[in-house]
């Protein structure tokens, strides 16, 4: 790698990677769309429930920043051992009126609670629609390395990842939700990626963000080499035999596009993030809560009390490029969250280690894979 | 009843109803929409395998007319014991593209391949859209009165039900793909009704077509009244132990409505379906095939091979009423189906009556229902 | 009403109803099931944020009472304009393996985390299946009468109701998840009833609990009789234009069995829930979250980590009259709800009215529906 | 490619593929399954409607051979512009009666039919369950090659597929309703590999069949090779400008396991078929009918008319080795067909060329992916 960034991301590590990218390669070159974390680390050593160790965090999407206008949005799911509260009124509505979060499985409950009552305040019951809130929270468990049960996200920090949200570029990695995820028995977390679509004679932007936390090490798969069966050492150490660190990974993956989509259309995206998952290798095991959603940033004031609207509808015979972007962009995201995450360790010294960026050259290099 | 008409209607003979019905109270109430039946009755007798009787037919429904211009449409089914071509493409595309067509169970299959060939001749196919056809053809079965495994339906009949597709007045009972149909052990077959539904400012109207063959007597109830505890009389007469008329049947509904409805909000309606049969006594018994079939009319053109189409949306805080008027709509339907069958003899000299209309009328008159 | 109880339920009006009920006529009626309320009324007059007043609670459903051995378990929904956690995974993996918890809109994330909490605490966590909780916990709006964004729900509220269930009679009407709910805009909130069903020689048990909250008045129909279009006053009085006591309400339907069901059996049961719901006038509105969880508590042990187990299946052949019971049930538990729930004063002044027994019981006769 | 078989398969060529094979590598290595296959290719030269040439054909698959005991049996779908009967009543019922036919799209119709008189003939009908049949007929589009207007698929066709049904080897490339399919811009047909998984003890059978229709070029990877970057040459010849080759294809996969796996369980299955699909290049197109239907012929008898049966599941914890069998089995499926299907040139001249099985080794070799 001749690339010095501190940071470096899939391609940079020369992992050729099929696609035009946006602007910042993220779920933010959707006009609109901000992202926040909020991490939360604290202490090191013996799991003492409701003392730490701490390795969780709440990750904040809002698809149009803080505009109060319902996005169209569908959702879809692989394997269903998770958690995505909201889903049912997005699919009944096919809108998605508030933000989409995502936390450590035990951390739901309080997110849930602290959407509301950061709805009231920032007035957004009984603006359009209706007068309570069916907030949209996603998990993936983090109780391999976090202490889960001691509940530690608070409302104050789902305050703080709302109000963290930005445009521009995504921390990657150990951040946010993605704080003390898993992926492939190599660190994980947070990664994001984005595409660019031309579409007769007009650029659609397709972008994905996971919170990734799923995968075997022989299954892990990076553009067609097996680096999971060439890596075969850095696994978990693991200190704890009551929580194992097996196949039981979630990934939420939410897709966001500029393309003006229908309900029942941005449910045909969302079907297309397990191909994308595919290529990195998961299978969406049984104990994987693999669920997607989906939503467009057009048709800005869709929703209305009482008006019929003009809305946008993009024709199905063009959708077949925005299906290979979102499966693109799905695979780079996952592959972004892996190779920005670091080595960490958390209760009872509990570590899962970042892959190796060097070794993972040589094993492209190997296969006649390595792009630069 | 006062009326002298000779062929009455569920309202005709007093059966109270609420809601305000289109002019035709019937499917073609929607603009555009033209229904055609061919009915094929011949033979009396005992069963001949191939031979008849023949108590069968096919009803043709075309969205638009002659126009090629495909519908926002949607499916939902309350017990799945039937079939319904063509409704993987509608769910997935948001779309129908031809004609919708009930039959015979067992004549699916010619019905199927007639309405290819009829796309082909009338240039249907690679005009928009894709080259091949996959057509919407729904059943319920009539081998308790027709020779079911002689396949009477041929692709003549099909084309002739497709050239019968008018708008006005559309003909009830022992008609087209209902011709053989018994419903709540009296005759059933074709039944139709609409409503018209006024939100802010704009008339909307909804209307259902049934082909109604399902339900046991004692669940028959009409506008809340136990009729099928009162009339227990008039049961079938089975003349063949091998096909029995047990709660075998089934009812196709097909929902219309001009109101801009898209496709995810059209399942909505195609999901109240199960309410409207739910009041005249149906439980979607497991020999049931209860299949819905929703479209709407707006938004012509809205398919394109490569534009983005501006579309129309009722709010969703306006659905409201549609769902009420779909309830009403079904119901009523069902009630004229029952009420314009025959008594119908078929094969082995199998019977299934009438409904008797003073007899009806002196029930709801007891329950003091009656309403003219 | 010649019955002398200070508690009388729809049957001891009255009205008629069919079908055999078993002992409790209740969801404890099936064999393990318990039901425990935690009601929390605490204030009168104007709302004041966080303070009251507070009319609410939560309703807990523990399929096998205090053994942790999952059930067969599935979901549906009418319309989904309202909340349900732990759906996704029910879905998918067939087994419900916790309570069912309902509560307020705004109480999810409390009642969700103190299952969570409760699991662990009773060790449910790890013992068979997955080291984390994905708990069911389901909603509807009491805004109109509670001061719902002040989160009056506490976890200890929940381990009360969990702690309260017991076998046995089922209190109705304003308790638990309940307390504060609207029906047909008469005072509802819990209901339950039962259903014995004689299949092949054997007996089984199909029995429904509901959290009422739906439905506009002129909509009631009781036993076919239209008594929403007789009993036109003692509506609601709103003093809060703010929160309208239009049709936002919903209804959560639990239904229970012991017959042997698989999950893709029981679906079909959660799916005759609207049925039952369209017999007393519920359209299942836009603004109604209309969601239905049904469980089998044959086949324990069905759940483990390795061994393959043998499993009792009904045939499909026999469901029917399932089907006929549980629309029977559900509609009984509606009105068990609306005949319990006594007049209730909440925020504002705001108020909603018992449905009066005596005047229902005259209407009844005026329709020759009074059964005693 | 040191082999000297006239035919060789995937493995044969030196395609590194993960997992341990079955007997026949093949849909038959699971008990009972008999697969049968019958092609029709005549004429050459300009198409003439209804006169050819013919390249079409139908496959036959029973799930017990000659015996009348349905299987539990589930489906889903990536894309669906594609048409499979039948699957409502699966999706309700759990079971598959019957054989699952796969032919071309415009013969839908005809093998419908048949399959009832195939049926009926072999007395079928009656004997389990319902007096009707909801055959399962599942299509792809063969009109680049085949006069697929010219309705060319007879009842005597399927009568033989169904007749030609046998154990033990299957015939893959241009048979069966594979005959006139293209698959990644080579010349497609039908496919099917499978897995022996060693679960607590216990070895399963997962396999799969595929009629593989879909694909760009440039899409094609094989074992992670980016062959379709590869070899650009060898595409169709076009001389239709009418029936464009473009991305209109579609893949029907079968997913049989002697896996004791009840029906919610078989979906999990199904829904693996994309990430198989997936790891070949698909995408599953606009165009695409990718329709996926999986049956286990573990519990014979469960299916009963009025007694419970007992039957056997495995834990959902153990699924996790038969989803990554799955998609590792339709993965080799696919190649499979391309490895076999020959060269053909069908209407019009219209050809398509067989993938060339030199060049493949040779790229996979400068990929280091050449097993032997």
């Amino acid at each position: 790698m001749t690339n010095s960034t501190t940071k470096p991301r899939a391609r940079d590590l020369g992992i050729p990677l099929q696609g035009k990218t946006g602007k910042y390669n993220a779920l933010t070159d959707i006009d609109g769309v901000t992202v926040g974390h909020e991490t939360i680390i604290l202490g090191e050593g013996q799991l003492e429930l409701g003392n730490g160790p701490i390795r969780t965090g709440v990750t904040a999407i809002l698809p149009r920043a803080d505009q109060n206008d319902p996005v169209f949005a569908a959702w879809s799911c692989l394997n269903g051992n998770g958690e995505i509260t909201g889903t049912t009124w997005v699919d009944e509505s096919g809108f998605l009126s508030g933000p989409i979060m995502i936390t450590s499985t035990h951390s739901v409950g309080v997110v849930h609670n602290a959407v509301i009552e950061w709805s009231q305040r920032s007035h957004r019951l009984n603006s359009v629609g209706n007068p309570w809130s069916l907030p949209v929270v996603a998990e993936t468990y983090d109780g391999f390395l976090n202490d889960i049960n001691g509940f530690h996200v608070g409302k104050e920090h789902v305050f703080k990842a709302l109000k963290n949200a930005s445009t521009g570029t995504v921390k990657e990695g150990n951040v946010g939700g993605g704080t003390g995820m898993i992926c492939h028995k190599f660190k994980g977390g947070i990664g994001t990626s984005s595409r660019i679509v031309r579409l007769e004679d007009s650029d659609y932007t397709v972008a994905a963000l996971v919170q990734a936390n799923y995968g075997l090490r022989e299954q892990l798969t990076i553009s067609g080499v097996p680096v999971g069966m060439e890596i075969t050492d850095l696994m978990p150490i693991e200190n704890n035999p009551i929580i194992q660190c097996d196949e039981q990974g979630s990934i939420i993956v939410v897709i966001a596009t500029d393309a003006p989509l229908l309900p029942h259309q941005l449910r045909r995206l969302a079907k297309r993030a397990p191909l994308g998952i595919a290529k990195v290798g998961g299978v969406g095991g049984n104990g994987s809560g693999d669920i997607f959603v989906s939503f467009s940033v057009a048709n800005p004031h869709a929703m209305s009390d009482s008006e019929v609207r003009a809305v946008r509808m993009l024709p199905n015979e063009l959708m077949t490029g925005l299906f290979q972007a979102t499966i693109q962009a799905v695979e780079e995201s996952i592959l972004n969250a892996l190779i920005a995450a670091k080595t960490m360790r958390g209760i009872n010294g509990n570590t899962v280690y970042a892959i190796p960026h060097e070794r993972l050259r040589k094993v492209l290099r190997n296969y006649n894979r390595l792009a630069n």
